[in-house]
C-alpha cells in the first residue's frame, strides 16, 4: 500500500495534478522572523504526531481585505467605487446637484462630501449599492472593476494585492487550511473577483452587508437590495460574523488594523496553537507608511497587543521582497 | 499527460486514496424515475465537453434538513430541545410556575403553552436558546443530542436521519458537489453535529440565528447570545440566506415543504440546467404521511409547482428501498 501510494505521489508530481511544494512556498517573503513564524506554525499543526497537530477541516484561516490583502491607500477602494457610481448616476438624479453630500461630490469636492459625516456616507452607499437587483449589482461591480485604475500607480485595482500574501493564500492552502476573507467592505463588492484574484470562493467570504429582499418581477424570481444595513463586519462584528457565517473559530488570523483586533483576540483565545499576524503598514517608498495616527487602517491598540502578546508584526519594508505581483 | 494522467487514477484507485465510484452509489433507492433523474442531472453536469458541464467551484447543492434529511415528525426535533431545556432550567426560574407559556409546559401540557402563538413561542426559545455564551450553548446542544431519544422509535435523533439522503449527499460530493443545509432551524442548534452525521462542516451550514455580541469577560473573549431575533432562514429568507452567506446560485436544491419552494424557485431561474427536488412524505408505515394539511412541513403549493416544472417528487414509499441507516 505505502508503494503505490508513493508511486501514485510520483506520477502526480510529474503530472502536475498534485500542487509541487517549491523549495520555498514563499518567495516574495525576506528571510526573517516574520516568514519563520509563519512556516513554523504551518508546520506544527500539519505534522501528524505533533501535539499541536489540527485536523485539516478545523484549519480555518481569516483574512482581513482592505490593507491586509490589498491597497486601501489613498482611498478604500469600494468608497473610490461609490464616487464613481455617484458620477455615473449623475444624470439620472438632477436633484442630486441640490442636494449634499451629492452636489459636493460631483463637484469633485470629497472633503465636503464627507463633511457630513457618518449620515453623509450612508447617504452615498445606498444611493450606490441599493435599489437594484444582486445580479445588476454584480454586473456594475465586475465593469466598474475592469476599467477603473488606482491613482498612484495606474495599475487595475485587482492588481494592487499583495504579492506576498497571495503566496501565503497558496502556502496555508496546500496545507490543508479553508482560507476566508472577514472584511469590513461590502460583501458582494468582493464575491466578484476574489475567487480569480485569490483564489477565494464566494462562500467564503464574509463582509458587511445590505438587507436583501425575495421577489419575483416578471414571473423571475430575483434579491433586490435595500437601503438599509444589514451587518457590519468591523472590530466586535468581525468574530460575530465569523460565528455566524462559519461557525467555528479560525486557527489563523491575519489583519492590519485596530478593526481586526477583535477578530485576533477571538483567534488567538482559542485552545491549542493560534497563530495572529498584523501586516505593518512601514513602506513609504513602495507603498505607504502609516499605523497609529491614520485615519485610513489605524494600528493602534492592535500594535501594542501585538507587542504585548508576541503576535506576528510584518515590516512590509523589511520582510516583503515583493509588494505587488509583477 | 494523458498517459501519466490515467496511470495515476489507476495508481489511486488500486491503493484507494480516490473514493472509488461502486457499482450503485445509491443502493438505498429503488429504481425509478426518481433516482435516474439524479443521475441523469449528475452524470449531465459533471461531463467534460457536455453543453450541460458545470465547472466545480459552481456546483452548489442547497438542502432543507427537517423532513428532508431527517424527520421532524411528530414534532421539529429543535422545539423538543427547548421544551426538555425549559423542565431543565425550572429550578432556576421559580416564576416560570406562575407564568404563561412556561407553566402549561411544565405541567406536561404542551397545547397550552402554544395556545399563546409565536410569543408563547418566542419566549421558550429565548429563554432556552440565549443568555449564554455560544460556546456554552453548543456544550448543552451536545449533551442533548447525547441523551435524547425520538419518542416513536426510541433511537437518538442523529439516527432519525434518511439513509437515501445520505448516500445523496455523498454522490453529490464525490462528484465534485459543495453540499450545503439551508433551514429554517437554527444554525447553532446544527453545527454541533451536520459534520459527523452528514459530512457538512459548519461553514455550509445556513440557518435562522439569533443575534450575538462579542464582549471579554474575565479577560477572555466570548459572544454572547442574545434574546433577539437576526434571521429567519424559512420561505422567501432561504434565498436570502444563500445570497448573504453562499454568494451564488445553487445548481441542485432540495425541500420537502412550501417553508422550501422559494429556494427551489431561486435555484431553477439561474442558467443552465438546475435540478429540484422535493421529498413527499407518503409512507405512513415507514415514517409518517402528511403533505397539503399538515401544520408541520406542510407540502401544497410545492407540490403543485413541482408538478407543473417537472421537479423531482420523490415518493418515500416507493422510491426508498430503506428510510433510516440500520
Amino acid at each position: 500500500m505505502k508503494l503505490l501510494l508513493a508511486l501514485a505521489v510520483a506520477v502526480l508530481s510529474l503530472s502536475g495534478v498534485v500542487p509541487i511544494q517549491a523549495a520555498d512556498p514563499l518567495p516574495s517573503w525576506n528571510d526573517g522572523k516574520a516568514k519563520q513564524s509563519i512556516v513554523e506554525f504551518v508546520t506544527k499543526v500539519t505534522t501528524a504526531g505533533s501535539p499541536d497537530f489540527v485536523p485539516v477541516p478545523e484549519r480555518i484561516a481569516t483574512f482581513d481585505n482592505d490593507g491586509c490583502l490589498w491597497a486601501e491607500q489613498p482611498m478604500y477602494v469600494q468608497l473610490q467605487f461609490a464616487f464613481d457610481r455617484v458620477n455615473a448616476l449623475a444624470l439620472q438624479h438632477p436633484e442630486w446637484k441640490e442636494t449634499e453630500p451629492f452636489a459636493s461630490l460631483l463637484k469633485g469636492d470629497v472633503k465636503g462630501a464627507l463633511a457630513g459625516g457618518e449620515k453623509a456616507m450612508l447617504g452615498i452607499v445606498m444611493a450606490t449599492h441599493a435599489g437594484m437587483t444582486t445580479e445588476e449589482f454584480e454586473r456594475t461591480v465586475q465593469e466598474w472593476f475592469a476599467k477603473a485604475k488606482h491613482p498612484k500607480t495606474g495599475r487595475p485595482y485587482t492588481e494592487m494585492v499583495y504579492q506576498p500574501m497571495l503566496e501565503l493564500l497558496a502556502y496555508l492552502r496546500v496545507n490543508g487550511f479553508k482560507t476566508f476573507i472577514v472584511s469590513g467592505g461590502g460583501v458582494e463588492f468582493m464575491r466578484p473577483w476574489t475567487e480569480k484574484v485569490y483564489g477565494i470562493p464566494p462562500e467564503q467570504v464574509v463582509g458587511s452587508s445590505i438587507k436583501t429582499k425575495f421577489d419575483i418581477r416578471d414571473g423571475k424570481p430575483v434579491l433586490v437590495r435595500l437601503p438599509e444595513i444589514n451587518f457590519i463586519d468591523d472590530k466586535e462584528g468581525k468574530p460575530v460574523g465569523i460565528q455566524q457565517h462559519i461557525g467555528r473559530r479560525p486557527v489563523a488570523a491575519f489583519g492590519n488594523s485596530d478593526g481586526d483586533l477583535q477578530m485576533l483576540q477571538w483567534t488567538a483565545a482559542g485552545p491549542g496553537v493560534r497563530f495572529c499576524l498584523y501586516v505593518h503598514h512601514d513602506d513609504s517608498d513602495r507603498e505607504w507608511a502609516y499605523d497609529r495616527e491614520s485615519h485610513i487602517g489605524r494600528l493602534d491598540k492592535g500594535l501594542d497587543e501585538a507587542k504585548a502578546k508576541g503576535w506576528t508584526v510584518v515590516s512590509m519594508r523589511d520582510d516583503w521582497r515583493e509588494v505587488y505581483p509583477k
